[in-house]
């Protein structure tokens, strides 16, 4: 059977993109981190996730880079609520290289395992702005990691960024997700992690809208 | 005072690394990496390093990476004694992609720090067959980074990563670094880590070798 390494934070997303690694029969390895996020409801999530997709192996690694990377999902900072999303500007709630750093474990653990196909759940249609969910962006990584690795360099196993929701809109997505038989109960897409969505992050906003589109009032 | 993020793990070359950006006007922010490496040695000299060059900070960032990504120098593979280095094998210590993981994080502090300009003591010349030792790779790393930031992207931060070791031998690391002061007392290369240098891993002895040819027997 073909492996994947998928990243999966529990979020609506990534899931979507984990059952569409499996849909297309990967043996899915999945990757979450502990990164000093304001709240432990992601990683919770993830392993819900990661049970419901019957993943192989799943590894949640920890490691705090709040310390280095200023954002307001790892520091004290307030996370905006209503935000003007036409706003060109990048929300505080960007976390510097965040998927920079994701796909180089990402693309550790592939060559561990033996692969060189690795899914992220980027899109750049319906997202906040943030630089490293670009197709362009995608492309430079997955030319830098074919060259990074002894897998690639000797042609062992090419890097491939699978990246499944690049084009669609988070209603697509949804549907896509739904179609693959996805429970979207089982994920947490909310910024501020209390007992229920907060209903005013970016992320909440992005969520109730689309599930809005594909379900009607 | 610019400012420059160094990948500072202890050893010979980073040390010289620091020294050459320290030389150059700039104020070192240090990140050091425990990720589950056989010994504690490279931190402990890290540290040591840092005191001896001044720096304005310096992280040590602890983060178990041996779960994922296999390697002589993270798991319990023994480590080669007396290998044959002018064999084209990549030897049992690569570290998957190590290199690749230290700069997207010193990528996250130098955006961080609002700066662009991230120090790594990489050479293609003398150095065990490693990919991302190149130029090749670091020139695609630094494209890539360059579309992976805020900074980067809103044209407040071009990154640039710095390799000024890239094409010297490690005898002229060495001549380079004397003539800047280092004292290499304080720097360790053993991949064994035991009380003395085991003298037999390949990096003792490319160590020993350039030591011989700077200073005679």
């Amino acid at each position: 059977m073909k492996k994947a390494v998928v990243l999966l934070s529990g979020g609506l997303d990534s899931t979507t993109c984990a059952a569409i690694a499996k849909s297309e029969g990967y043996e899915i390895y999945a990757l979450t981190f502990d990164y000093g996020q304001r709240h432990s409801k992601e990683t919770e999530y993830a392993r819900k996730v990661g049970e419901m997709l019957g993943v192989k192996e799943h590894h949640i690694l920890r490691m705090n880079f709040s310390d280095i990377a200023a954002s307001a999902l790892t520091r004290n900072t307030e996370i905006p609520e209503d935000r003007d999303m036409d706003s060109d500007e990048i929300p505080v709630t960007y976390v510097p290289a965040r998927n920079t750093i994701f796909l180089s474990l990402a693309l550790a653990y592939a060559e561990t395992i033996g692969t060189g196909d690795i899914f992220i759940g980027v899109s750049q249609i319906d997202y906040s702005g943030y630089p490293d969910c670009r197709g362009e962006y995608i492309e430079a990584y997955e030319k830098m990691a074919n060259l990074a690795t002894k897998a690639a360099v000797t042609g062992e196993c090419k890097v491939t960024i699978h990246t499944p929701l690049i084009n669609l809109t988070k209603a697509d997505t949804i549907r896509k997700g739904l179609a693959l038989g996805v429970d979207y109960d089982k994920t947490w897409s909310c910024y501020a992690g209390g007992e229920t969505p907060c209903g005013h992050c970016d992320s909440c906003r992005l969520r109730a809208a689309a599930f809005k589109e594909v379900l009607g009032d």
